[in-house]
């Protein structure tokens, strides 16, 4: 397989305003461009940040090599000099984000780049699709281990994933958004995402009988026998087999730590009938693993109904985010700096909502201190600082009628600095401090915010001072 | 960035089961497994066959090293005769597939692997991902360029790929599927795929005014100017401001090559609006791009409202299949050797479609020799042949009573030879051509079956033979 440079993962129009930046002299100049999303994935109340890892690993092996330039000479587009300057390139600039695991809100910063107008343009493609496609699974996954109420589940999705890297950094996405492991053995040895599984169907075609595929099986693997019933009918055979299997073999050598796997057919009567047919053979142990087409609105209705099951493993919804397999981050510029002057920059829009926030600016999370929760984010600008020992009074930048006085409060700042002058200043922390983490902000947001359908919506607000700078913008930019 | 290998990107199942089929002597048996889908994305008529290149790289590529047999040892479920076995594993089997391009229906072969048991199941996470997520990608994109009748299509969704070869590879497959290019700078390096691309919003708005940036780029790319009219305002600024770059400086140069590009609003409006501007202004020549939230059904109506748009750039709902984001392929065993005789297997379910057509099978297509339209694909056992000269009588496998007798037809068979023992024995196309024979092979359906809603069930049925095999399991294998 040819190797890949992830470098050359760029839309081809960041190298055309490349090579005009490099030709116009605006090269040089330093823009500042803020990454964030429009819309909950679900229409959700919330997504998880994740996906800097793989930007950071990227940024560090930025490079051009020969066979690159060769391509771009081979085009006709693009200036000697240039593909001089690229065959150096290096990213010199500063890289703020959210680190991954964080629940973030529409129209927020989670990432800031402040680069020379090439750098900052070249990394945009990556950026984007890196955040965009862990953040959709990590937040796909944080709603369905909602919703199994603390049972174990489980990533099956490699087969029917959108690409190699869909499955394996699809995998990590989904661990730190919640799931407890994956049938994914790269995602494993790579990133130490607990891979796990069986048997398939095939397991059991190859043997003369059922009860015949359940004993080697238990044999083979008398501590890791889970039986997967369903190949020829799960009641009538797969269930029988498998308590005789137990029975047998696993019981006599005193384990009791074994499960059987229901993969079709109607899983709430299916898991009630066996759940009964195992307790009845004195099985109260055995786990029921669930696999078919779940995710979280299935396994939410499935437990309403009483469904008796222990771990769910959950495959092509969760590894595509199937019900919204799109995150919509965008990546826009905020500000250009001119004699050392910070310009904000705007995008206006005929639809409001996607005008953008201009300037470089901070994010401050709000947390009510007799709660711990978080009641709201506020943007400000670059210099601004939020004085907690004073009454702080947010208002909704839509609607500014609409305030609310906050006191007993702490901040957080949101955005951290992963990159100082091209140089990594941040220490990234291990997939479990990373998985941690998530669960605990997860936890700091109100039930409202967390509900499935038409959630609170959590309040993402504009300093006065960046309310004004924004407004006189739209007043300037207006029919430019 | 670490290496990823991707012999590693598989189940974890699949060495369980591999290590439990060396154990117990298994795994020398041949098997033979099929790969098939079940339904058509979007309630489409026919998908098309994309993924076997790399399905053939990685074949080829197949090893264990010695850090994955480290990794293994690590698990603690593996016997080291095994792990023996791996670190020295390549794949020895047969692998019959349909070619890259070609019209796939429901139920039917698109490969068939016959090999050791432990061989055929290694192979199968990744021969799945590939499959499934190309067909995927080559089906949309199929989709949406007949939408477009004969303008442009390119792919533009790299920064909203699940993954990155979600974004690489997915380029590859919109191309064969029809797309005329890509934004996607890697696919065209590896793959050939023409890719291009001009200017951003930010590219605008680095500058004073937007004729200022019109007109900078204008000068940089006189042959390639494709200007992007609405970052401030399309009708009031964007379209004028360009038509007074075109003015000023291509149409004094004698180019008459340029574009403007259209990326929010309302485009069957703003389009139309925007031609007549550019008419009046002299400029019929001016292509039109479109570029916001794409897909066949939009594009359709679009075409339907007189909306004048030449080129269509398509992101997000092609490059995930937003629509329908997964593709179900499936790897059913269907026939196992016993003393060298091929003993058919199939695997029951409670829901009728769901059972599995076993044995070792050929597939072909049958054309009307009048029209040269495809008429229905059979399912034959691997020694039944069909003879052209005489009258064919096919019937529906679920209502044996739907006959039709077929005569002045021809046929062809659909899965061919890619390896053989292990090695390749296909003469792969090249892209361009796997390309113009999907094209080609899309033209050879009946308009009734391409219909976007309600298609035509094209015929996919079993010879007589095939289909008293499989009653004849079914009777023996329920309530084994």
């Amino acid at each position: 397989m040819k190797e890949k440079n992830l470098s050359m993962l760029c839309d081809f129009y960041e190298f055309t305003m490349g090579n005009g930046y490099f030709k116009n002299g605006f090269w040089k100049k330093q823009t500042y461009f803020d990454v964030f999303y429009r819309s909950v994935p679900d229409k959700g109340g919330f997504a998880i940040a994740c996906g800097l890892e793989q930007v950071i690993d990227y940024i560090e092996n930025l490079k051009f090599n020969l066979e690159d330039i060769e391509y771009f000479r081979s085009k006709g587009f693009f200036d000697e000099e240039f593909l001089k300057y690229l065959s150096n390139f290096k990213f010199t600039g500063d890289i703020y984000a959210v680190p991954e695991g964080t629940p973030i809100f529409p129209n927020e910063p989670i990432m800031t780049i402040k680069a020379p107008a090439i750098e900052a343009q070249i990394i945009e493609t990556f950026v984007l699709l890196a955040i965009n496609h862990q953040s959709l699974i990590a937040t796909k996954a944080n709603r369905i281990v909602r919703a199994a109420e603390g049972r174990t589940v489980l990533e099956f999705g490699s087969r029917r994933a959108q690409g190699n890297d869909g499955a394996i950094i699809g995998a990590r996405a989904a661990y730190i958004g919640g799931c407890d492991g994956t049938a994914c053995t790269l995602s494993d040895e790579i990133y130490g995402i607990p891979a796990g599984g069986t048997m398939a169907h095939s397991w059991v075609q190859m043997f003369d009988s059922e009860y015949e595929a359940f004993e080697t099986y238990c044999k083979i693997y008398p501590n890791n026998a889970t039986l997967l019933v369903d190949t020829y009918n799960t009641l009538k055979s797969g269930i029988p087999n498998a308590i005789k299997a137990f029975k047998e073999i696993l019981i006599p050598q005193g384990i009791n730590n074994f499960a059987v796997r229901l993969d079709s057919g109607d899983i709430a009567y299916l898991s009630k009938k066996a759940r009964k047919m195992l307790d009845d053979a004195g099985l109260k142990n055995c786990k029921i693993v669930a696999s078919n087409s779940l995710d979280e609105y299935l396994i939410r209705d499935l437990l309403i109904q009483g469904a008796k099951i222990d771990i769910f493993g959950v495959g092509e919804r969760l590894i595509t985010s199937e019900s919204t397999p799109v995150f919509g981050g965008v990546y826009k510029l905020a500000a250009v700096e001119d004699n050392n002057k910070i310009i904000p920059k705007i995008k206006l829009s005929e639809n409001v909502s996607k005008i953008t926030n201009p300037h470089f600016k901070k994010v401050y999370r709000i947390y009510d201190n007799e709660s711990g929760k978080a009641i709201a984010d506020q943007l400000c600008v670059y210099d601004e600082n939020i004085d907690t020992s004073k009454p702080l009074t947010i208002f909704d930048p839509h609607n500014i009628w609409k305030k609310q006085t906050i006191t007993n409060f702490s901040i957080k700042e949101l955005l951290i600095p992963i990159f100082k002058n091209g140089k990594k200043v941040y220490n990234s922390p291990t997939i479990n401090e990373i998985k941690n983490y998530c669960a605990k902000q997860v936890d700091s947001l109100w039930d409202e915010v967390k509900r499935f359908e038409n959630p609170h919506n959590y309040y993402v607000d504009l300093s006065e001072k960046l309310w004004s700078i924004k407004n006189t913008l739209i007043a300037q930019n207006n029919c430019k």
